[in-house]
C-alpha cells in the first residue's frame, strides 16, 4: 500500500483581527504506522465554528489556546480506516477532535479528541456536525438550562440562521414560544420564518433592529440567545422584560476586533427589570448530550426541525472557509468537506 | 397655634451630569388642615442615596420619574405630630417616603409614602435608614437572593463604606465568607477592615484595583456586589471563579455621566467561567423586610454588625449634601437631619 499523506493546516501566527494566509502553513507528511491502542481516522468532514477565533489567541479562556506550529482545533467526522484498539473498528464513523487535517491519529481514548461513533442512520454525517454535534448540543442546554423558556414567552435568537441559531429558535418553537430570528439579509431572514418556522425574522443589514423588536416582540422580550453581541446585544437590551434571561453563547461581532471588546451600554436594564445575564460553554453539559441527541434526533426524523449545513469542499479551502463565518457568508451550519 | 410652615425641596429641572442649585426650588408654605384618614408627619431624618439621581431624569426606570415641580422624591423618618386615622396616633415615629420637605402631609394608608411604624428601641432612628432601612434591605436580599454566598467563597463589594456596601460586606462575614472591599480613600479602607470586620479592603483612588484583587483575593471572586459600575465592574471580571455570580445593585461611577454609559467590555468573562450578571431591584422583597430587620436587628444587638451614618444637619443642606454621594464624601450612609 502506498503511503498515505496527511494535509494538515497548523497555527502559523496568531492574528489581529480577522484571519488571513498568512496565518496558516499548510503541511502534508506521511501518515505514521500506528501503536497499540490507537486508531487512524480519515477525516470527512469538518466543522467550521466562530470560536475557533478565539481558540487562535493567546489568552486565557475555557480551553487553552493553539500553539503555534499545533495543527489548527477543529471538531470532525471521519472513518476509522486502521485500528489497533479494540473500541473502534475499520469502518466505524466517528466524531471527534479531529483538528483540521486529513488523517487523524491517536490513541483511541485520547482525552482531547474524545471520538465517539456515530449513527449515520439516524442522521447524515453533516448533521452530526450540526444539530446533532456540538452547535445543537450548545442550542439545547443553552436555551433549555440557562434560557429557562416557558410556552408562551417570547424568545429571540441572533445568527438566527447560523449553526447554533437555527436550532435555538426550531427547539423554542416546539416549546410553545413566540420566537423571532435576527439574522443578515433577505434570504436568510426567508429561511428562518418559512423552513424553520420562526415567527418573525429581523434583517440587521436594513438598519432597523429596534424597530423590528418593537413591531415583531409586542410582549417584550423574555429570553435572549446571543451569539454576536455589540449593537444587536445593546439594542435587545432596551426591550426585554422583567425577570428576562441573556443567555451569553458568542460575541461573533466582536471576535476580530483590533480595538476593546464593546461592553454592553444597556447593561443597567438588567437592574431595572431584575434580569440576569449568564455565560455557557457547551462542554459543561457533555455526560447530558445523549439526551439532547435522542430529543432532537427524534424530532428531526419527525420532520418537526430541520437541519441546514453549508458545505464548502476541500481542505485546501479552510482558510477561505473561516472567514465567511465572520462574513456571515455562511448559510446554515458551514461544514468544509474534506474526503 | 401658629401656622406650621413646610419647606420643601421640589425638582426645577433635570439635571444634565451632576445636579446644581438650580435644579432645586425651595419652596416655604403652609402645611394645610388634615382630612379625615390623614396624618401629619414632622420629618426627622432624610435617606440620600445614589438612587435618587436616576428619579431625577425622565427615562423609563423601576420607578416613575420625579415629576419637574413637584417635591423630591425620599425615604425618611418622622414623628406624627397630627392625626385623624385610627393607623396612627401622635408620638408614633414613622418610615416611609416623605419626601424632600419638613412635613408630610397625606393619607395614612397612602401607598407611595408606605409608612409603617418603627421602633425606636431596637435601634435609633439613624439607623431605620440605614441597616434597617432601604440599604440595609438591598444589602440582606441582594446578596442572599442573587448573589447566594456560600461560606468559605470570596465576596468583593464596592461602596464598601457606603450604605448598602457596608452592610453587604458584614452580612457576608456573618455567613463565613472572604470578605474583600473596595473603597475610595485610606481613611474609609482602614474603617472597612478596622471597624466592619472585612478581610481587606482595597482603595480604588490609589490606583491598582487589579493588584489588589490579585492580592486580596488569591482564590478568585465567587459573588461581586456592584454599587458602581465602569471601570471597576470591569476589572473585578476579569478575577472572577467559575459559576461567579454578579449582583447589579446600581451604577453610582456612571449616574452623572453626560456621555453614554460605559458597557462592561471584559463581559465575556461571564461565558468563559458560565458566570452571571443579575439585576435587582429591593421593592421586590417588600413582603419580607419584616425578615431582614429581625435578623440585621439582633445582630446590631448583639454587636456582630455595625451601622454607620454620616449625619449632615438641616434641610437646607439638601442639594450639597446630595453631591457628596456622587463625590464619594460621604462616609457611611448619609442622612439628613431635618428636625
Amino acid at each position: 500500500m502506498e503511503a498515505l499523506h496527511n494535509v494538515q493546516f497548523r497555527l502559523a501566527s496568531r492574528p489581529v483581527g480577522l484571519p488571513t494566509d498568512s496565518n496558516w502553513q499548510r503541511i502534508s507528511e506521511p501518515v505514521r504506522d500506528l501503536a497499540d491502542g490507537e486508531v487512524l481516522v480519515k477525516t470527512q468532514y469538518l466543522s467550521l465554528d466562530p470560536a475557533m477565533r478565539g481558540w487562535m489567541n493567546d489568552a486565557k479562556s475555557y480551553i487553552r489556546p493553539v500553539a503555534i506550529g499545533e495543527v489548527m482545533r477543529a471538531g470532525g467526522i471521519g472513518e476509522v480506516v486502521a485500528s489497533k484498539s479494540p473500541k473502534f473498528a475499520v469502518g466505524d464513523i466517528v466524531t471527534g477532535g479531529l483538528g483540521v487535517q486529513s488523517y487523524w491519529t491517536g490513541a483511541a481514548d485520547d482525552r482531547s479528541a474524545a471520538l465517539a461513533k456515530i449513527d449515520t442512520r439516524l442522521a447524515p454525517a453533516t448533521v452530526w456536525t450540526n444539530t446533532l454535534g456540538m452547535p445543537g448540543m450548545t442550542a439545547y442546554f443553552g436555551l433549555l438550562e440557562v434560557g429557562q423558556p416557558k410556552a408562551g414567552e417570547t424568545v429571540v435568537v441572533s445568527g438566527a440562521a447560523g449553526a447554533v441559531g437555527q436550532t435555538v429558535g426550531q427547539v423554542a418553537k416546539q416549546l410553545g414560544c413566540r420566537v423571532v430570528g435576527i439574522a443578515g439579509g433577505k434570504d436568510k431572514c426567508d429561511f428562518v420564518v418559512n423552513e424553520l418556522g420562526f415567527d418573525a425574522c429581523i434583517d440587521y443589514k436594513a438598519g432597523d433592529i429596534r424597530g423590528g423588536l418593537k413591531e415583531h416582540c409586542p410582549q417584550g422580550i423574555d429570553v435572549y440567545f446571543d451569539n454576536v453581541g455589540g449593537e444587536i446585544l445593546d439594542t435587545v437590551l432596551t426591550r426585554i422584560n422583567m425577570k428576562a434571561r441573556i443567555v451569553i453563547c458568542g460575541a461573533i461581532s466582536q471576535y476580530n476586533n483590533t480595538t476593546p471588546v464593546k461592553g454592553p451600554a444597556n447593561y443597567l436594564s438588567l437592574l431595572v427589570n431584575r434580569a440576569r445575564m449568564e455565560g455557557m460553554v457547551v462542554f459543561d453539559y457533555a455526560d447530558r448530550y445523549h439526551v439532547a441527541i435522542a430529543q432532537l434526533g427524534t424530532w428531526l426524523k419527525e420532520g418537526k426541525i430541520k437541519s441546514r449545513e453549508d458545505v464548502v469542499e476541500g481542505i485546501d479551502q479552510f482558510p477561505q472557509a473561516l472567514t465567511m463565518l465572520f462574513e456571515g457568508k455562511n448559510f446554515g451550519k458551514l461544514v468544509l468537506k474534506v474526503a
